[in-house]
């Protein structure tokens, strides 16, 4: 295990001199390799408006149970961790709250139970940059989610996106970096080293360690974003497809599923914004004038009309009113699409059940449940990132009306198959009309797993936090 | 029939002094009524550049042939007028040429005969609201479309759109006018008179008088907008669904069919430049600075990337490359959708017709036949009109989504009851690649039909040129 060496003053002040004199900042580091400081507050002082604003993403506190609001939801990951819950994000400030209060990672007890893998942690916290530079990405991704509970303890900060150690930095300078290595391979991957990026591109870059679709691949299950042939919905089905790769097996159509996580970075891409180059930044991390004329960029990653004047108003001549209008009116066409999909693929779980209940064989069943998986896939693509009603509507639509497609590919080819077995009456689907129908539908025991949660928040978690404070305590 | 007076210069100075004095133009039309001259070439004088423009939109002269780049569509409209034959639209210029060359208008040999009806004129020429003029809507609508093939002879020009008659367009300047009652009426039914609307809307408004959806309806088969009920596409649905009405029965479904006109004006209303107050003028008819200063109206109606100084870039910062490689990436996105939809509808024409070879009775059809009647409307709606990839491409993308959706429920609907009358096999889709092949496949007799358009055009239509060039010969 390595050691934590602390820079101390003399060092810093060794950098500070190379650094101004020969403008390599890179050169001490082979010196001494500076270790990560996780803790948002260590850089208080350094960059005092930038913590401030960030502090207040605290703010953004309210859970909002995205099953309770649209239950089909349940049906589409059947058999998967987002049918336990499934919240709308909040502040970024809550990032490890919410990953060790979601059903989704379970209760583990120790290091080795639970039923999510340590890559679960990658986009929540700065101890994660810290982890794998000291231990490597192997070092940090083998093993369950439990095992280092209590080295990831600070959520989603200043050293998850910005070189910390950097001169630069510590002179009140932003000098953004990748800080997961697996992001900077994805880049390489799509012809975009972060290196050689503009320094616009590399503002949306930075964001992209974490708003972008990724999967869990390998024995090790390391995180991987799927860009190899493009980030446009149809170049990373055929990724998958490639690679026979399932995130799992519905468990009411046994399709080999395929999770969307939250593909904002690629459709931003596409999107109208996106093309024409006005990054993350621009509008939910807006430069702020302060009373003394100075400038800050405001960290409280939020909702861009909530700063208009800061925003959108900086290259849009409407009013907030009638940009809002606009808006709405393109979340509520790809909600109502988004509702359109999820009928027709639940359906088509659910027949396609009732096929294997008729005596359907893997080989009549095989290109159904493909259709299927390439429908709720393109859904999920569509919808599971933040914004994608602002970010790039059309794609939204465009993409769900493709699942449609497929959906309906599915379902013709299932009732055709349901006749073949003498089934000619519609298909029964129960009643799922609200989140505990949808779960109680699919045999899911809540009571057991919200009493494992709750066990695992009263004793497993205080102990990572009381054994991480002690830890932190030797730090500078 | 009316006996034309035309108003002498003695009247004309009245007018004039009238209109001055009192600032009550209709005035003086209690005394003598002054006819439309339809003549484009009669205005060439007070409105020079106005008129050499409008007369360039001959330079539009290319027939694009849509049945043949898309041989799906001839089954959609199987059995009816748009599957013999359906052109891309050229210049206004060659409004009248195009629609006596159509198929669609058949070969009628006297006043009684041919497939269709006065109304398909209605948006071709200014002798449509000279003839409504002078013998009101009945006398104008009733019969078919071959009884006053004579009257009508000058393109879509100058008295479509302006009250020619006025002094101040006699003055040059625009006056623009509804020239056809029925589009009075359809403004006033979703609340918008022409006289009470801003200049804005009324430049939008004279080209909704063509550029919109509207129906036949009625004994004289009279020109009416659908839009009591509103513009959307669900709401002409219900309108066309309350009255029961339909344009034709298809001939592979037997289903109740609506055809789509063409409803630029609808969905420009629901797009970002109809939001944003950016009428049809804007980008089809920029104003133009002349090399001594002066500014006129560009009559030249076309693609505005033709003339992007004049139009887009008064908004817009991007590059014309960039821009046009927007607008590209948006048609390619429609172009996908209409596909998948007409896949989709082409599959359910074919099973509802293998369902009523199977023995299907009427009452098991009627939802069925109604699921493909509003997702071919839908299809319609969404791709009917010009330019909707520019307009509204998150409407085109959303009703082509659910035109997939209720295509999806007919065809889930259709299997399941062939299954029930003992067909479990694909229903097989002829050979449908080519226009010609869809043609053949619905039995269509296109050497009889071709045969009978040029007995018509070597027959008919040069008499009734000779007589309206005698019948014009009196005109002043």
């Amino acid at each position: 295990m390595n050691i934590k060496r602390w820079s101390n003053t003399s060092i810093a002040a060794l950098f500070l001199v190379a650094s101004s004199l020969l403008s390599v900042p890179s050169f001490a580091e082979s010196e001494e390799k500076q270790l990560i400081d996780p803790r948002n507050d260590a850089y208080q002082q350094q960059h005092p408006d930038q913590y401030h604003s960030w502090k207040s993403t605290s703010e953004s506190a309210v859970i909002e149970d995205a099953l309770h609001e649209d239950p089909n939801m349940v049906i589409m990951w059947a058999g998967y961790g987002f049918a336990k819950d499934y919240n709308k994000a909040r502040g970024h400030f809550y990032a490890l709250d919410d990953v060790r209060q979601t059903l989704r990672t379970g209760g583990p007890q120790d290091e080795n139970s639970g039923p999510m893998p340590m890559a679960c942690w990658s986009c929540k916290s700065p101890d994660v940059a810290r982890v794998i530079d000291e231990r490597g990405e192997d070092g940090y991704f083998e093993g369950k989610w439990a095992r280092l509970g209590d080295q990831i303890v600070n959520p989603i900060g200043c050293a998850d996106c910005h070189n910390t150690n950097s001169e630069k930095f510590k002179n009140g300078e932003p000098e953004l970096a990748l800080t997961r290595p697996y992001v900077e391979r994805a880049f390489e991957s799509i012809g975009k080293p972060f290196d050689e990026q503009s320094r616009l591109d590399q503002q949306a870059s930075v964001c992209a360690q974490c708003h972008v679709e990724y999967y869990f691949a390998g024995p090790t299950k390391a995180v991987k974003f799927p860009w190899d042939q493009g980030t446009k919905v149809g170049e990373m089905e055929d990724y998958y497809d490639a690679l026979n790769f399932k995130d799992w097996t519905h468990k009411v159509s046994k399709a080999p599923m395929l999770k969307a996580q939250h593909p904002g970075f690629e459709t931003w891409r596409e999107g109208i914004h996106g093309k024409n180059k006005v990054a993350c930044v621009d509008c939910h991390m807006p430069k702020v004038t302060k009373e003394d004329g100075t400038v800050y960029t405001d960290h409280k990653v939020g909702n861009p009309f909530d700063r208009f004047e800061d925003t959108c108003a900086n290259c849009h001549t409407q009013t907030k009113e009638q940009l809002h209008s606009i808006v709405s009116s393109r979340k509520a066409q790809v909600l109502k699409m988004k509702l359109t999909a999820e009928k027709q693929i639940v359906a088509a779980h659910f027949e396609a059940q009732a096929a294997w209940e008729a005596g359907a064989s893997e080989a009549e069943m095989a290109e159904i449940l493909m259709d299927i998986r390439h429908a709720q896939w393109r859904w999920d693509y569509a919808i599971a990132s933040h914004g994608i009603h602002m970010h790039a509507p059309e794609v939204a639509l465009e993409v769900l009306g493709s699942a449609v497609d497929h959906a309906a590919d599915a379902r013709t080819k299932l009732i055709r198959l349901l006749a073949t077995k003498g089934v000619t009456e519609p298909v029964t689907i129960p009643d799922i009309s609200t989140k505990l129908k949808a779960q109680q539908a699919l045999g899911m025991d809540m009571d057991k797993m919200n009493q494992e949660k709750k066990h695992f928040l009263e004793t497993v978690a205080p102990k990572w936090d009381k054994a991480a404070e002690q830890r932190e305590a030797s730090y500078q």
